[in-house]
């Protein structure tokens, strides 16, 4: 990987010259070609664009139970004993960021509160393809559940073996029974709108690809979505003390997944970023996905070398990784300096894949720097607030005065008169 | 307005039958065109699309601290008291949302937690136009100031005759140091991308005409938004005790603010529909927007006459309303079936301008049924969620083998061997 030494500022500037402008303007036309197709025709268009994408000519799209659990009795014993490991870790720790409502009685004649209610109806999009992702389905089903949402669904491409048995036990282990073999934008797009055979979910949820993207975004509105997911990014910050076998295989985990995906490394040591490099090369030769790993890493990775611990800040929260691990001592004493990342990994141990798959906290994360704004996904994706109030007449009288006024000068009389009439002798 | 009795099943097909499907793809083309050309020329697309929309040629878009300070002291003081009142009601009920993170250390070696960071910057906008809505300024900054946003930045449409000073009186009350005068698309594109003058965002909250729904939409992904916005409604569940000439100036209310707002009584009394319906005619006579609540009410309003309160409650939760009004009975007992509303308002003097101004739960709302999915804005809209996670050797040896096997089931063997790497012997 290029190594980059320079002050935070030229380093910063350089950073900032990286921000990539796909045009992808082809792409929305085909997703809103879709979309119009799956609006009109439903499940016939779905038949259709399955046979065309993923060359699978299905004779139904909705799995059977029996099916399910076929594929949960094909997954390999210690498979489905990870996987409940895994749910049990995604449980407890999604639990802790269940919220309840509040009620506020502290104003005489005034309750005021908040209920927090479940969504309903939400899709569940996990990726197929090549790739197989039970982890997935445990990740997005999980904290639904948790939420108390009612119904889950989950659409995934459909594979010309059929669905792999993993995925089926993932799901089986999280109690979903409705499972769907339709993927892309036709996926997110029968979600969205509804067929004969899928239910109209009111939110959509999961990674994908850019198709799923696309659909997602432009479908916001319609249904509620998580986050738009782009390739996925790790930032190391290591010091001189760190392990560079551990941190190149960190890096490599990251590059392994996408062509697209972005591994950094920023340290304060020149002398761990040429150690990292040769543990690069080295790792790389025997990966079954190296060609992908080497091509990410050759395209969108980087090593920079930098003044010191506050450089390594500033410029990963520039950058506003999906993933930071932070290899330094003391890990937990920096916490503080993390202003934007969706998952942060404490020391040496804390290794990403650990957070991929056991650890508890979600792996569908914002990516591309969104974690700005975005957050990892969680309970509260799944949940809905409303506001109430309860006045007495005694209560409204004590503010009325304000309201009237405030209406008054916004130029809405009938909210002034709405408050006013309550007060009219002949009126009551 | 029109009374429409029937069974359930009747008056929920009814409903049904009812959702739009508005073509916006003309303004979708003129909003990516506005999108693109602030992109490309900055403050002076800003400057030219003003004078194109709002008729003011703007010697600058930035207003001084001096001359948010005029609108102040222009404002009347019951005006400013009116506001100073509703933002501590609006505070005391938001304080209410703020969360913090959480740590969980209860598994040896590990250490899980979440943690709460507020959103950096924050766009704000403001409708502007014909109207001023100051309790707008307070819905939105309060909330964001709650959650310690940094900077937050106002835009609002320029104005021929200068901002309204109750606008200028709002942000100075809620501390909003940056004013900028540019509304619409232009407005939206300015904070996702910055100008010159005018900062990049993190995220855009606050309602706007389509024009800025639209572009919001767009722009979500480079920015976070809060919500996309519709016109306004109002559900009034009323049984036969209910007062006709509350329930008719609370429809009105609602229906004054837009041509295109829904104002929808569901009844369990046919004597009661008539009554509303006379009210409406008489309190319409002497309203000064009465054509526009006349053109809302014909277009968009109804009454529902239902055969019971079950029925009441699935037409309501089936159109779920921005606004719900129970004017029933002992109306908190029924709070447990609402499912999906914005801002519910229990009782007789719970009227919806009360809720609009002053109670202090939020008046941005979601619109058009989206209550589904989308909740009022709030202090959670102004933060985001960041995990983390440390382990120690040991905790790590204790899960590492369920990691490797998920990993593998994946085909990610990277994934595995950045578990593995630490347990090997030379490496360390």
């Amino acid at each position: 990987m290029k190594i980059i030494s320079g002050s935070l500022m030229e380093l910063s500037a350089h950073l900032a010259r990286q921000t990539d402008s796909q045009d992808d303007a082809v792409i929305e036309e085909r997703v809103k070609a879709i979309i119009a197709e799956v609006k009109a025709k439903g499940d016939q268009a779905l038949f259709s664009y399955t046979e065309q994408f993923d060359q699978v000519a299905l004779a139904k799209l909705k799995l059977d139970l029996t099916e399910i659990e076929r594929g949960y009795q094909e997954t390999a014993p210690e498979v489905v004993q990870a996987l409940e490991a895994a749910k049990a870790n995604i449980t407890s720790f999604h639990l802790k960021q269940k919220q309840s409502g509040f009620v506020d009685a502290e104003k005489a004649g005034v309750i005021r509160g908040q209920l927090v209610l479940p969504i309903e109806t939400v899709g569940i999009y996990v990726p197929g393809g090549t790739a197989r992702y039970p982890s997935s389905v445990l990740m997005n089903a999980l904290p639904a559940k948790i939420a108390g949402v009612k119904r889950i669904v989950m659409v995934t491409p459909a594979s010309p073996e059929g669905l792999p048995p993993g995925l089926l036990a993932a799901a089986k282990i999280c109690g979903i029974e409705e499972i769907y073999q339709v993927g892309g934008a036709q996926g997110i797009a029968a979600l969205a709108f509804g067929t004969e055979t899928i239910p109209k979910v009111d939110k959509i949820v999961g990674p994908g690809n850019v198709y799923v993207a696309t659909a997602k975004k432009i479908l916001f509105g319609t249904v509620a979505i998580d986050m738009i997911a782009g390739p996925s990014e790790v930032v190391v910050l290591a010091d001189e003390a760190a392990n560079p076998a551990f941190i190149a295989a960190d890096l490599l985990s990251q590059a392994e997944h996408d062509v697209l995906a972005r591994a950094i490394l920023i340290t304060t040591s020149q002398l761990i970023a040429e150690k990292v490099n040769e543990e690069l090369e080295s790792q790389l030769v025997t990966l079954p996905r190296g060609a992908i790993a080497r091509e990410a890493l050759d395209n969108h990775g980087a090593i920079f070398v930098v003044e010191d611990v506050t450089s390594q800040f500033a410029l990963m929260n520039q950058i506003a990784p999906e993933h930071l691990e932070i290899q330094l001592a003391d890990p937990l004493a920096h916490l503080s300096r993390v202003k934007h990342a969706g998952s942060v990994f404490l020391g040496a141990y804390a290794s990403e894949p650990l957070g991929d798959y056991l650890a508890g906290p979600n792996h569908v994360l914002p990516t591309s720097g969104t974690a700005r704004f975005f957050s990892p996904l969680g309970v509260e994706d799944f949940v809905k607030r409303t506001a109430f109030i309860s006045y007495t007449k005694e209560a409204l009288a004590a503010e009325k005065t304000e309201v009237m006024i405030l209406a008054r000068e916004e130029g809405l009389e009938a909210h002034a008169r709405a408050i006013q009439v309550r007060f009219e002798e002949e009126k009551k």
